[in-house]
């Protein structure tokens, strides 16, 4: 433990996942039961430059892991792209003894930990959004929450919308990625997705395979449509007047960020935040913590912000038979 | 039995709800244990004037007690307010054997089968609606499931907005009657609730409250608002502005009429629809089955429409100092 | 409020039941809009005995009404049934300032209500059960939350049963009384249900309409007995080795007692709390606060503790036609 | 597809699990959309050999994506590891014109379709099985279902558990492997697991650790305990005996089996089922299709039944500091 920390801290940013509690109970669990102290910044960056830090022993993250939300707050900060307030921002850390940091988040508040790794803080990124949406890992804590609640949501709606004959457009999160759509679409037996990685604009195709499938006898006509594409109350109304059949839009909205963590993101989040610290231990700085092919692997963060990643071919290729 | 119907038939008419189907096994199991035959019609009225008929036995209803939405489909069906097309209707029962008719539905669906009974029809009819706004029953077929099912969609939304601090406007079905929003206010522990039946239209005094709140220190601000009301984007946005915390509005649409039912809306559809049947077997016509005072009854149909209820004053007194 | 009480204690008892904190909750922001002051016993009359006794601001029940269990744990208490034990736990109330007292519990719970009320503290029942074995009420808290969470695991047992073409006993709970094994007989459409209240012991007559069922064709048989029948194991056994199908048993068990209480029970349990607190504002005391004939009303507690009730002639008469 | 089939068989075999449904959906709709034809066989090799056959036209596995259980039932078959019964179905393959075959089960069941591999029948297994044991894959259709029910459920043991101040003991599905035991453990914070494949039977030790964590202020303590470890009931009653304090055990059985499978579940299930049809359609026998590396792949199934797996490094070295 020669090179390792002997305070860290740990901070949630951007927007809330589900599970994000369990990665920040894991931190200080571990943490503790290697010897550290564990300081908790609230509300991501912005805490942090108003030094908004609260101590955190073994019972502050004490029947936390099944709740959703994140017990630290968070909150986007723009200002932490500025130079000189990262310079102020791992002042702060060390005014405060904190020799490491675990941030979890997406890409923007990774870029904040790599400045202040540039600063002498040792930092480790864990991925944590329900967009799935960070290029280095096949899992951010978050998502399969997020899926399970959109899809629960859509399996009410397709009652309605048979028991009405209705078409009905789903819209999910999802600002530059489809995932959740995708996973939706597939899992809820939908007849239409629309993505922002593949939308073709044609919404007149659209409406031909709605009026085709009512000729063949459906009873319903689902669309998941992504965040990234919306519109969806527009949508359902050019659909209505096309086809002469009800057409209705829902926008899940926030819902899809809070709720109980899955089993998975509870156990996947856990793993993360003790590996994060184990990386902290070892010396380690400018890592994001991944899961990638199957197992949970370590990236520098610089490297992982210029990744790319796009959806699976294997999902597309085979959700062309099961959606429509 | 001298009385009673040896062929009756079966509608789910209006705005589908959880629990219909219970209620319509129970209508064919009890119909069936009591030597009668039952005739689903498909899409309520607007299926009887289409004689889209079919045998229901036994097995039709197999496997769907808890399944959400109606397996009769539903439709809302104007034309059945028209004199000469109650004829027609009636002719059709007549024409197919169908002596007596379930309707399970709400104040409009009732009004036609009022006309239907004064057409020797004999006809009972079943509350099946999530709003809760039939007047003669302090229980309809759905509401409890609605209740849950957006009451748990806010406990979600609940997690997100404390993370973030925010102001979140929830609006939920109800577009006379607020019994959803004043249920979820109280079981949510919301800080506001709008409903129709009682709302001031003071939007600056609900931005007071807001700033109070905050300035006490309360990390999240859930107003439950009713749809009758609405416009919860705009005035999220108006909030936003005056207020300077972030707002989001989430409305949570169709999602409420959907879902597998709850234990108690499947236990007194499944008794309402057994009930509807028996007063058929008595010789009885143009009554509704109802819940009141704890206890399942009948009442004439016109007797019912022109019944009054109002939000009970119980909650509305005790709500003052729980939803604050 | 010049009879009123000042300060209040407030305490769970017996066994716990989702809701109970909703009524914690609902104490504490009634008493302390009407000024008072709220004292939380821990355990029950264990901890009133102990002096296990902590002061409840409002902000002591922020983000509980969503809770399962109770905040303020609980225990059953023997000694509580001694005079002199009585007398003890009396002067300990006088000498905290607790002049009222709202006990959360059943009717052993009671009992040392009405014996504190004797000794001149002024006591206020509420019905806090998952077994709806409390006389003078048509509604415990607790009761709903426990029916869905069996009704749900008994739906995922009934896909496997069925899938397996599999004979189920499920036993659920109800030592005394078999409202949970009749509401979920009904609302699962089980095939067989055992209640303590009308359990006929014919074993072999059981076992004779699993074979007729079988023999025309059903899939699964679910038979729901209820706890104070048990035995599921052995009865599992012998009706396998009787029938020669494969035949399991699961004991539902404590599950029942937890999770997220359901709207009906977040709602009925926050206005039971304020209206024991109403009912100490107006110097009321030995009352339990009860739901009957569609309101909530109030009754002396020796009274209520002599009252009797049995299983709903309706409820019996009618799944009589859709348990088969 | 000259070296494709024309028509495939499917069938689902051993334990049922959630996205059985899904997969069996998968196939027929991508078969279908390959201009294959489709025959379910009902219950497993059991049903094979008595020519339960049926057709499976697109409408055939509508409406069942969401659907607990498996539409096909479901059997153990022992004799189908007899080398002329196995001769008898690839004859009733041929019979039938089943050229192909996709069997949805664990490692018995793939014997099976190694056995018809070998005597010209193409077959491709998919991993279909709760407990994750299958050495190939690491995903079986179920799991993530299956820890999300047990999870739910342990969470409202928790709840009461922590009320009652107990020690409770939930046993959770795994004749051989401990997975679902291990993902509980750390996603319910349990305070300790008993895995089959760590086991140590020091049952002192265990009471000694309760001890120390009652000592230490610990409100609960919950064990997750494997079926393969069993002794629930005895171990409880055990630990009450040696620590005086209250400990109750629940054994979670079957409900672990149904359920509407997760949304990871209905796709990953749907993506294997797809790919089986892939598979045959470009000649392919004697397969897995498999998840490993964060891939879907395929084994030859005699090397796929002589892998080998453990419980991962990862999960127990970090579990260690999380599971207290």
């Amino acid at each position: 433990m020669s090179e390792g920390c002997k305070t860290i801290g740990v901070l949630t940013s951007g927007g809330d996942a589900p599970g994000m509690n369990a990665a920040v109970r894991a931190v200080v669990r571990t943490a503790t039961a290697k010897g550290m102290e564990v300081k908790g910044i609230r509300r991501g960056y912005a805490g942090l430059l108003d030094e908004d830090i609260v101590d955190m022993p073994p019972v502050s993250v004490s029947d936390i892991i099944h709740r959703g939300g994140t017990i630290l707050y968070t909150a986007r900060c723009r200002e932490m792209f500025q130079p000189e307030v990262q310079d102020h921002a791992a002042e702060i850390c060390r005014k405060h003894g904190i020799e490491g940091l675990v941030i979890i988040g997406g890409d923007g508040s990774f870029r904040g930990a790599g400045a202040l790794a540039e600063r002498g803080i040792n930092t480790i990124g864990v991925p944590g959004t329900i967009d799935l949406d960070i290029a280095c890992t096949d899992y951010t804590i978050g998502f399969d929450t997020a899926i399970n609640t959109a899809m629960e949501a859509i399996d009410k709606i397709r009652d309605t919308s048979t028991s009405h004959e209705r078409v009905s457009i789903v819209e999910v999160m999802g600002r530059q990625a489809g995932y959740i759509a995708m996973w939706c679409a597939i899992a809820n037996g939908a007849e239409d997705m629309l993505l922002p990685e593949m939308y073709d604009h044609d919404e007149q195709a659209l409406i031909d395979r709605i009026i085709e499938k009512r000729r063949k006898g459906k009873k319903h006509h689902i669309i998941i449509n992504a965040e990234g594409i919306g519109h969806s109350v527009s949508m359902a109304a050019r659909i209505e007047a096309a086809t002469g059949i009800e057409t209705r839009a829902t926008i899940l909205g926030h819902m899809q960020r809070g709720g109980t963590p899955t089993c998975k993101d509870r156990v996947y989040a856990s793993i993360m935040g003790a590996k994060a610290v184990e990386l902290l231990q070892e010396g380690k700085s400018k890592r994001i913590v991944a899961y990638r092919g199957g197992a949970f692997v370590d990236y520098d963060i610089q490297e992982a912000l210029h990744m790319q990643k796009s959806l699976p071919e294997d999902y597309i290729r085979i959700s062309k038979s099961l959606i429509r």
